[in-house]
């Protein structure tokens, strides 16, 4: 048995049965070996970036890592913004990087790059093996890193030829390390801090905003007069009827800042204290308000959702959490507005969608809209990385293939990873993405006043996609995926409502 | 003066006037200044590997640095690909990679990541000023660490707060430095050598492939009898009728190995030591031969032309060059195959063309076919990082205007970063891109044969492209590039002769 073969039993025996991949001449044993091993499903990415940020929405709605394949340094480097953002994301995710063979690195031949140094930019977790039967169990450590506690990216550099070397042996799964338990001081502190009559408010990131978390939550917050916040671009959070809602720390500083005002006591559950996402000349970047405590009740390495529930029961055992109450907006009409768009969302969301929101500006009003719509799940950038979307929607697609993923699209972050369409189309997935086509990077230009900065014509221009006018249908088309560009509000609601019913992936192009 | 104004005028006044960029809320500072001092053109890209292979492009038509112009660490990794490509092309090349203001960093905001770190793999020199007032000089340390010698890249970290605060003070022009002086007892040594008898070889990389070097070099080889080669993916050779014709050093290591067999002395001129580009099992890394001896002409700090020059006058005085002589393959019939497409180019390649070749295995006839076509210039992947062709011909378009650009671009590579075909059409850039469309990662399916791997149909499927196949030609008309699909030599031959009489882009997809 080789070390590819050894490598990738010892990843299924582990869990680890769906690979991302874009290999190149250094992954090629690897890539022989998926058929001489059973059990690995691989998936092509035309570019690195869709890679890894499959591997991250796979993450997110499987709790389980994926493995990349990326070839060397620059196949890395391409896949290391959605590496970024996966990181925040906090989830596990496994990149398995091929290397020059360890007699071929002194050459500098032309391939050759510091991997190490790059991979420890956005990794937990680094190992390069140097001896084929070192390498399965590296593969099972990387496998229990990217698991944690905390869950964290782990990248295994592997040299050619410990990969096709003979002499692999499968190594056993990593044993499982249950995220730490929240000691009853910390929960009673807490609790005490809810019950001071001082105004308080929970922050809820990572893990704790499941569907079990946002009940405790909302239990905890009935009882005491605690408020509740999610991070402002949460990995993943459940929504919709029947599950109570929650507000969104803002991404505008100003209002961020306005929602913490008065706070007292801050209680982060697996979140970060907040920051301003960006430095503005004469704004503060620390966001916890002048005499605001701040208390952790659990850390990411922590079982957040268990220290909810100890903590609902310990403040609020006799209260039932407030769910939101099943409306939809009505069918939208006229002008085809980011807001109407978001209303024929909120009309035809189907029960236990994913949504997948890379919408930027065009996106402000989908949350209000779809708040009381059936139960679904909600990811977002987690990392300010652009180009997320639709490599997000693909990795959904294929950890949930039961559920219908709905990507809400910017036109200028599409065009990161735009090539992220065509694995849809490969893989049938059943993502049917609404691609907003506003022709500009309407974000940057609100954050070019808001610097305080002057344009002229040329800022203007670096910040403008009308000249010449994308069309994402025809890129769509270009890739395989059926696509129809929408004008009216009504057309953008008969265009969701078919794709919406029918499998496999769509594109509508909503033009603002 | 604000601090982006100083750096802008800086950057102006020491020749840098083209700034590729790709901007985020921490560069709109910059982004202002660009309208409020005069001389720098910016042009956007939609990826940032778009932005940085246009600047290696840019800079090896010019021999000067563009500037880029990048948005935190994640901007930074989504450009890496294409700078490895840069560094290994030895181009001047400046990156300019806002960062948040320095007041800002201890945040851990979302956005925050190692850029030095992940910048020190592919830059020759990193700076991050922390004062508005420091900045304008390093950025001309940044333009003279650029230009070498030898040449490189040079990456310069802008926290917000240095480019929006006031105090910025333009600084000079970096002093000139001129490549070292290669000493006449390191000639004569070569000169000895290449008397001795024994058979020789020069390799030529870097800047000795222009046609002043071209020329001393073939009259050295017709006075001493020493064989000319030229590095495997050179940065740009001068080629075409009147020009000495070289052979490229082989990228299969056995071919490699076979032009290298017999020889004694090995002289490098500007160029590296040839090693094989991927380990084989069993095969040798070093493709020196066996009792050859290695000598440097010049390395890249030094004047290689000049030193071919001197060479020549010691050695040759009284040697013509071998020029190719004129001659044009016939215009093709019939089914189109690669090697019909290298006939149609071969017949209509306008004088003074650039040809940027990512062609992969659909090129291979190329360089024959356009052997004794009119004086042109070509450029290759130097860094074998795939995804630089279609940034690249951006880069020269802007770099030298008057001339035409034909991209032969394979399918595979175009995928990684096609958004470059946007700034073809923003910029009205006069290139044709002969698209390559074989369905397949063909250069992997030969190099899974070649590293002994025996491919099942999930290998085989992670090199094939056809499910479902790429439209170019839709992709193209997408980003607003004229396109037209080619499926006959002669429908071939049509669009090319059309597209390379029209100024502006077009794509031309070959079906083979």
């Amino acid at each position: 048995m080789n070390g590819a073969q050894a490598l990738i039993r010892t990843l299924v025996d582990a869990g680890v049965d769906v690979c991302f991949t874009n290999p190149g001449t250094s992954e090629m044993h690897f890539v022989a070996a998926v058929d001489e091993v059973p059990g690995m499903r691989t998936i092509l990415g035309l570019f690195e970036g869709v890679v890894t940020g499959a591997a991250d929405g796979y993450a997110r709605m499987t709790g389980h890592p994926a493995a990349t394949l990326l070839h060397l340094g620059p196949g890395m480097a391409n896949g290391m913004a959605n590496l970024h953002n996966a990181r925040r994301a906090r989830v596990p995710l496994l990149n398995i990087v091929g290397d020059h063979a360890t007699h071929h690195k002194r050459y500098d031949a032309p391939l050759e790059s510091d991997i190490d140094g790059a991979a420890a930019t956005f990794s937990g977790w680094v190992r390069r093996p140097m001896r084929t039967e070192d390498l399965a169990l590296a593969a099972a450590e990387a496998v229990g890193a990217a698991m944690g506690p905390p869950r964290q990216i782990a990248t295994l550099i592997l040299p050619a030829d410990v990969s096709w070397g003979e002499g692999g042996t499968p190594a056993p799964p990593p044993p499982q390390r249950p995220a730490g338990v929240v000691s009853d001081d910390v929960v009673n502190g807490v609790a005490s801090v809810l019950g001071s009559g001082a105004p308080c408010i929970l922050l809820l990131g990572g893990a704790a905003n499941d569907e079990a978390s946002l009940r405790s939550a909302s239990r905890i917050a009935s009882a005491t007069g605690a408020r509740l916040l999610t991070e402002t671009f949460p990995t993943r959070v459940a929504r919709g009827a029947g599950v109570p809602a929650v507000d969104r720390l803002q991404y505008l500083s100003e209002f961020a800042a306005a929602q913490l005002e008065g706070t007292r006591h801050l209680v982060l559950v697996d979140a970060k204290s907040p920051v301003a996402f960006f430095a503005y000349p004469g704004a503060p970047g620390d966001l916890v308000p002048e005499g605001c405590e701040v208390h952790v009740l659990a850390t990411s390495a922590e079982d957040a959702p268990g220290a909810l529930a100890q903590l609902a029961d310990r403040v609020a055992a006799d209260e039932d959490p407030v769910l939101s109450p099943a409306r939809r907006p009505d069918r939208p009409t006229g002008a085809l507005t980011a807001e109407a768009a978001a209303q024929a969302l909120g009309a035809l969301l189907p029960e236990g969608a994913v949504v997948v929101d890379e919408a930027a500006t065009s996106g402000i009003w989908a949350p209000g809209a779809t708040a009381g719509a059936p139960r679904h799940d909600w990811l977002t950038l987690t990392g300010g990385a652009i180009g997320i979307g639709l490599p997000l929607a693909v990795g959904a697609a294929v950890g949930v293939p039961d559920r219908k993923v709905i990507a809400l699209q910017a036109d200028g972050s599409a065009m990161y990873t735009i090539q992220a369409l065509w694995t849809m189309a490969r893989e049938h997935l059943d993502v049917t993405t609404v691609l907003f086509n506003n022709h500009s990077y309407a974000i940057l230009n609100m954050e070019l006043q808001r610097v305080g900065a002057h344009p002229g014509p040329k800022a203007l221009d670096m910040l403008d996609l009308s000249r010449p006018d994308l069309d994402f249908t025809l890129l769509a088309r270009g890739m395989g995926v059926d696509a129809v560009r929408a004008t009216t509000a009504e057309e953008l609601t008969v265009a969701l409502e078919r794709t919406l019913a029918e499998p496999g992936p769509h594109l509508v192009e909503a033009i603002l």
